[in-house]
């Protein structure tokens, strides 16, 4: 009888109810699993319990609950279900060891996407006029007034900084739409394998070999932002990871250069921001929407958040502002284990992992 | 000196302001032409100079005017800008000679399928409830209960009857969003040759070549209907013109068949219908939407129109309707005379036209 190798104990922590389908499902794809479950809001999480648990875990499962380094020595995988692991990176545990983290970026594609382009069709082809229409039983009042005012997408400028899984999904609605998508990273993606999405795809979206955009463009410096923004582009959407970097990534200067170098006499520039609040200097971007510099907006996030009631930024004219809904949707857990399926595979054959914290990058 | 042949006159008789740089474009393109405006609201329609208009007119773009049969003995074409020419075809002109009678169609793809997916992401990703939190200055009100309630359309199955230019760029937008679809048309479109597009197509929208459907289902009887709509649909969405055949097409029968098929747990199939409102029987459909046999539906047609203050079908649960204003948006009429130009080239090759009306088929 040889040595049966250590056994494998996934411990999932998430301040939700118990996921019982996908439990069994990871069960039943992975039998010699230990699986413990528990929810940090009805567990001491400092208590003997968990200690034991932290002790014999090998791989994590969570939202942002991270033991001690010291706590849990047999630790190879720590995997979020959270697309940025930024909420956990100062942790000594993320900080300080060679442990594996991985996000579950990529599962947020579909439903991020989905929020985006209802955001610029409400805005567009005004909904809420219609809707109050409608709730007013009101046929057509100014009905011949939307011809001049509607505007559709066919032949529109989309410049996508960031182009992640998140980004490429919406490069293939607005494609979809007839739009031209002009995408930007900080690193330069000149070869056709640079430009591979390698991490975690929803089946049957995304731009998994990077072929929908007209145009790639690359820099970490302001000159070649600065260029990137003054391409005619109709729309700008911002979906690039929180960073030392890219914190007020988008200001005054960067909004000016956009409104300025947009040629369309119909429209002024809208900006989307489905990324963190810090990206956008919010000042800024109020005091454009304010003076028509730019023609709207859709904000996913704000800083800070939750964004306190008295704020201006409610108010701000053509916005349209959600509270971090966008990539929610009952869907989301069974994506967010899939990627932790994928890895726990990977782990097993020797694979490299994908959707992995490079330590040096930031995200 | 030889004949030189007879000029070609076009009268645009049209409800709206000149049209200037759109005239300007059509008499650069066809320098020989004579281009005459007329605008119906402020001319005597059955005066001494609209008759000498006919009796030289030899192209007629319209909206609804058109001449009697011994009133215009030159004219070779009436291009309507609608995508319909239902409203004309009993005038005797159309009717009773072989004149060309051609319409706008395929301008409508790109904005309405924008109304199209903007009602269907407003409704599962419960836009009026964010809107109203960002007009509560309300950051997140039970924001928890949206992950159960949310759902995106990756792997969501719409069924599009009638798979013309319209349909064609739902498909489009449908795929790009990690949707299913599955195509019904009157007549069997068995190769590839019968499933291209030949009408007018907007650059870089709609499916020229028939290649996004996962299938295509075919008949003009109840049980080829059926039969389609017994596929487990997430999405019906009715783009079919009107007709004897298809008015009252979807009934309560209908409907029910579309349900009962319907397996997902979560939801339960949505209508859409932006062809004309006899196409559904009105009281079937909202009669299953109060009885939740529908989970929603979208109109921006109605029988009739314009819609009674007092109808029952604005009050309908869960559904989304706007005054036939879909088709609406700047772009209209430019891609309308674009339709005409491609016509009026081909007239001139002696090529056959394009969008034209096919007396016997009624569409």
């Amino acid at each position: 009888m040889g040595d049966a190798p250590p056994q494998e104990h996934l411990v999932v922590v998430l301040p939700f109810r118990e996921l019982t389908d996908i439990f069994e499902d990871i069960r039943d794809k992975f039998p010699s699993i230990r699986l413990t479950f528990i929810d940090p809001r009805s567990t001491d999480m400092s208590g003997p319990e968990v200690k034991d648990l932290w002790a014999s875990a090998t791989i994590l499962s969570t939202l942002w609950d991270v033991p001690e380094i010291e706590e849990a020595p047999r630790l190879k995988l720590i995997q979020s279900i959270a697309a940025g692991v930024d909420g956990m990176i100062h942790r000594p545990i993320v900080a300080n060891t060679d442990i594996i983290v991985a996000s579950a970026s990529g599962i947020h594609g579909p439903p991020i996407a989905e929020w985006v382009v209802m955001n610029w069709l409400v805005s567009s082809r005004l909904y809420d006029t219609t809707a109050e229409w409608q709730r007013n039983h009101n046929w057509n009042e100014d009905k011949n007034s939307l011809l001049d005012k509607i505007e559709d997408n066919v032949g529109k400028r989309v410049g996508i900084l960031g182009y992640g899984s998140i980004g490429r999904q919406i490069a293939r609605v607005s494609v979809a739409m007839g739009m031209k998508v002009l995408a930007y990273t900080f690193s330069p993606r000149d070869t056709p394998e640079s430009r591979r999405d390698t991490g975690y795809i929803v089946p049957d979206t995304g731009d998994p070999d990077g072929t929908l955009p007209i145009s790639w463009h690359s820099g970490s410096d302001k000159a070649s932002l600065h260029a990137f923004l003054s391409q005619n582009l109709d729309h700008l959407l911002i979906s690039v990871p929180l960073t030392t970097q890219t914190t007020k990534f988008i200001g005054a200067e960067e909004i000016s250069i956009l409104s300025k170098s947009c040629t369309r006499t119909t429209r002024r520039p809208y900006i989307t921001n489905i990324a963190r609040g810090k990206v956008i200097d919010q000042d800024a971007l109020i005091a454009s929407l304010k003076s028509r510099e730019l023609g709207g907006a859709a904000l996913d996030v704000a800083d800070p958040e939750p964004l306190p009631k008295d704020h201006p930024l409610w108010e701000a004219p053509n916005l349209k502002f959600s509270p971090h809904v966008s990539g929610l949707g009952i869907e989301y857990m069974g994506r967010a284990f899939d990627v932790l399926k994928v890895n726990m595979r990977r782990l097993e054959r020797g694979e490299e992992l994908i959707n992995v914290y490079r330590r040096k990058k930031g995200y």
